[in-house]
């Protein structure tokens, strides 16, 4: 079920901004027991919206590990994006007028702050698992450290405490790209849609590598010169998500991904990670070119109580929303690991876990 | 010194298209001697020139490894790029206009069959040594199937037998950043610089990667939020392309690219790679993005008197520019073992040479 959080107070951005108000836009699956001790809250990534099991039906669903006959499952679309929480688009209540180009920056924290005003809102004290990758991983892990002990349990997929130089170049080549569409200086929702066509063939890069693009867009015809099938695959790619989206959100969300730094006013990073007080399972991708499998290293070494496990898989950083089957594996086998679910041996779900 | 090789008569390109005359500019260094036996033909790669000691002077110059009191050095501008061959910016003498949108497809192979013209007008018979990387190894390869008696020795860095499909999503994206740009319609050389600058910034993320850009693009700055240095590199580097090189002969050059595939009417790829008669150094970069290692291992296995060596970077495809030490002793180690110079032992030079 989908629904809308208002909060009709001003709420202050890290940025020093103000926005006079703002909404969220979230999905729970399943029912909240009478202790509130079954929700899993899930973090969304970049481009998805708050419906996990359309994203993650390999994860979230009907006996799924994450069943949502058992637990209370909440995801919430991040401000910024275009699936129905405040966003570029939205109207700026104090001039009556889209913000478009106006919008702030919204940075990982202030989303988290944002949602911590939904869960109190549900009453939530505790919340039994939380799980994220990439962008979604990012909220999380803020979270994790915002709040000590409001998680008991986090699951982090190819993230990382701090955005790299790395990524964001990749964010800025794509920014880049929005911004050479001369549409993108108008202030209407199709605005930047050529330019954002050309952002996510670059962000398509960075989640794969040279093997999957080599086993899906190998070419059989020797004879060609043009035309190639990667090349098809890119401009086919970049006009499905501006159907799908909007240049203004894409933007936004680039730029609070960029912002992601943990250490950022607590002294360090590593200052930053030890006040986490969850269990953690810290998921890395051995082919992620874009969260290397190091970046999750560093949280299972910085981390008071984390499990780890690297994942081989071709598909780059995609492979947290494709192996499922492998995530999947290895999430049972932290729940056993941590008592939640049993008949663990018989399964041989404990092997496939590292503690580093 | 510069030079300039008209062809006046017309020539047929791979795509059936006719161009009705060319040139090429190319520039030479030294003497050549009496018996024209000591040619070293230097290829240069995308968005370089004829002046090898420019862009390579580690490795080309006086007393470097290619010497220019020993060796009569030659490097040919390639056709489509802007310093001084034939390209886009060029006039169509048919019509008495630029060709800009019209320049038909230059495929590697049209390049070195251009090549060939001139290396005859010079009448010269035999190559004592040719070297290039990236695109410039796609032509020395190209040339060395199509006349497997011309090249005496051939050094090809970080380059490949057929551009892969990772490499053209690459060049897709880069060529639908200057399709975005609203000028590039137009017919004037100034025509998509904007979207050249895009360009730039995504080939500079394939020519790099991660560990390169967090140790030169690191944040100091823990309170941050937004304009951190990676998006300035971008901008600066993407800006700084445009300054010098013109959207049309960066269109043109990533379609030859694309083109490269010796396996093209010769039955296979290993199949034309067997044919090369010239003694082989080939040398890549284990942290290679845009050419993996796998690539030059691949040349290493199926050319019959094929060295390789594998170079220990951090700087990803561009240290095949930038690690001028590394490679010049591995060069030296391949012509020790050539006998093309002595004291090897005593310099410790045929160590770093694995037969694969």
């Amino acid at each position: 079920m989908s629904y809308i959080f208002n909060y009709t107070k001003s709420f202050q951005l890290e940025s020093g901004k103000i926005l006079p108000n703002f909404h969220l836009s979230y999905q729970t699956f399943g029912k909240l027991n009478a202790d509130k001790s079954n929700v899993v809250w899930v973090f969304h990534a970049l481009t998805a919206n708050a419906n996990p099991l359309e994203w993650w039906d390999g994860l979230v669903g009907y006996h799924k590990v994450f069943d949502v006959e058992k637990y209370f499952i909440i995801c919430v679309n991040v401000p910024g994006s275009c699936y129905g929480s405040i966003s570029p688009l939205s109207i700026n209540t104090e001039t009556g007028k889209p913000y478009y180009h106006d919008f702030p920056i919204i940075t990982i924290r202030d989303m988290i702050k944002m949602f911590a005003l939904l869960q109190k809102r549900f009453g939530i004290e505790k919340i039994h698992i939380g799980i994220g990758g990439s962008m979604g991983g990012m909220q999380l892990l803020e979270w994790s450290i915002e709040a000590p002990n409001l998680f008991e349990h986090i699951i982090l997929l190819a993230t990382n405490a701090v955005h790299s130089s790395w990524g964001i170049a990749f964010n800025q080549s794509q920014r880049m790209a929005i911004e050479t569409d001369v549409t993108w200086a108008e202030k209407h929702d199709q605005a930047g849609l050529r330019g954002l066509a050309v952002a996510r063939s670059i962000a398509l890069l960075s989640y794969r590598n040279y093997e999957p693009y080599n086993l899906t867009q190998r070419e059989t015809d020797y004879n060609k010169i043009d035309d190639y099938k990667a090349s098809s695959y890119q401009n086919y790619q970049g006009k499905k998500l501006a159907l799908r989206f909007n240049a203004f959100s894409y933007y936004s969300l680039t730029k609070s991904m960029d912002s992601h730094h943990v250490g950022r006013g607590r002294k360090s990073i590593a200052n930053a990670l030890k006040t986490i007080e969850a269990k953690a399972l810290i998921i890395g991708i051995k082919s992620d070119l874009l969260f290397p499998i190091e970046e999750q290293r560093l949280l299972a070494a910085k981390i008071k109580n984390a499990s780890f496990a690297c994942i081989d898989s071709i598909y780059g950083h995609d492979g947290f929303l494709i192996e499922n089957e492998k995530i999947e594996r290895i999430i049972r086998a932290f729940l056993c690991k941590q008592k939640i679910i049993s008949n663990c041996i018989k399964n041989n779900l404990t092997v496939v876990l590292n503690n580093n």
